[in-house]
């Protein structure tokens, strides 16, 4: 019998990130931590052999502190998923919305809920620290006048009953997470067709001057490679300088991308290369 | 006596938005709602002059849904802040560190203290919605073993004593605010230094094709503009296709910005300007 792939990641079981992490590694041995900090330090003390983390969101934008962990960690992004943000409404087993009075979950879901949340105002939203801690809490008090907002998997993990499905406002609400481990090679990733694209990650300080950034892009224009994601973001400690997140199609190892990695190599005060996997599209 | 500008914000007293609307109007009339759309229409319907809106963090990222409603909303920055997010441990007067058991915050707030919570693990984090609105909690009831993590003037506005400042981990947790008005013109902004530059914002769609964005970033490069800020973003039901979020340095209707603008605007998709004014910096 093989041994499971150990995935750590924050939340609980339910979370986003769980989901995420079962997607990428069929089926794994998934860790439940309470903050981004331990899952990086889990992987680095051999506690799990690959941590599943979100990186960006279609609405709230990329998660700053996860890149500074991942570049900080030396880590490498082995493998890519991108998950439908879908919430519904989970409550005791024959429980009806109009039984329902208070709804749990963590106020960034309240909020992207909002819409249902207004029209059906004899519901409380009750902020709470976790979507998935929400349905726990509701089924242990077992309730029928609680409810909870969370993902799907959350309800079938604790049993709950499925009041109504999609009630976020934006259909179009996708995050990005990594599955981030020591050496790619060793994970038992879920296979991608092989026509899928690879995609290439890489943070990179250019010095701060106009048109910088316009002569590093050429290396890669001038030989037709397409830029997937370009993202600015300050330098902490050097007011006016900046660095960049960039997505690069294609494998780092390959050309013509490896030929433009080098060229920039030489040009840019820093290239860290944070991985090179399939694109989850 | 004039008139005080009513400018609208999401929060409620004490949220960073009013701290950021009163940096940059002075001595506005603020008006709190409960979401980011009711504070756009606001200044639609002409209830408020302007708003203020969070656009970015400096460790959780831009802030996309705001990027979407001052687009569609055809309104245009007026001014920029950029403000240290700093947290308080506040509390009724009287109380000591060592009467507290519970600690009330918005649950981003409570993640961004982490460390000092950690260090006090007698202290039981407990999620609300909001920052301010967490003080307000804990001076109604007025028990000496609550407290609330929240702003230094939230803590002024309710009368709580502060029994520890600056409890965030990280100290370079800024976040960019943009004041929001049909016309800048009428606005009272406090002045800036006459010497301090101008910053343009702008929403960018091009073709989908390498070497696209580097043939874009070429007019502002060849007339030595730079760049404060580049960001891509996904656009919304065209899978593979890009929008960006670019900041100039320049005034919009002045040399050499104008006329880059005016060529970017031939070949571009879409280049929609967000507004021009003076950079907080």
């Amino acid at each position: 019998m093989s041994k499971r792939v150990r995935a750590a990641y924050q939340g609980e079981p339910g979370a986003f990130s769980e989901v995420a992490a079962r997607q990428l590694l069929g089926d794994p041995q998934t860790l439940p931590f309470a903050s981004f900090e331990e899952i990086f330090e889990a992987v680095r003390t051999g506690d799990a052999e690959c941590c599943v983390v979100p990186i960006e969101n279609s609405l709230a934008g990329s998660i700053h502190r996860n890149y500074d962990l991942l570049d900080e960690s030396g880590l490498t992004i082995a493998a890519e998923a991108s998950l439908r943000i879908a919430h519904n409404l989970l409550a005791m087993p024959g429980a009806t919305l109009a039984d329902l009075r208070r709804v749990h979950s963590h106020p960034v879901a309240l909020a992207q809920c909002g819409r249902f949340l207004r029209t059906h105002p004899h519901l409380e939203p009750v902020p709470v620290h976790d979507t998935a801690g929400a349905v726990r809490l509701v089924m242990e008090r077992g309730h029928a006048e609680e409810a909870a907002i969370a993902s799907e998997r959350a309800g079938e993990i604790y049993g709950a009953a499925t009041l109504a499905v999609g009630v976020e406002d934006h259909p179009r609400n996708f995050t990005r997470f990594f599955a981030v481990a020591p050496h790619t090679a060793t994970l038992p990733l879920v296979q991608r067709a092989a026509a899928s694209r690879w995609k290439t990650s890489l943070l990179l300080h250019i010095p701060n001057r106009p048109g910088a950034l316009h002569r590093a892009l050429g290396f890669f224009a001038s030989r037709g490679i397409d830029l997937a994601k370009i993202e600015s973001r300050p330098i902490e400690g050097r007011p006016w300088e900046y660095g960049f997140y960039l997505d690069l199609i294609g494998r780092a190892g390959e050309q013509p991308l490896a030929e433009a990695l080098a060229e920039l190599g030489r040009e840019a005060e820093r290239v860290k290369m944070l991985g090179t996997y399939r694109a989850a599209e």
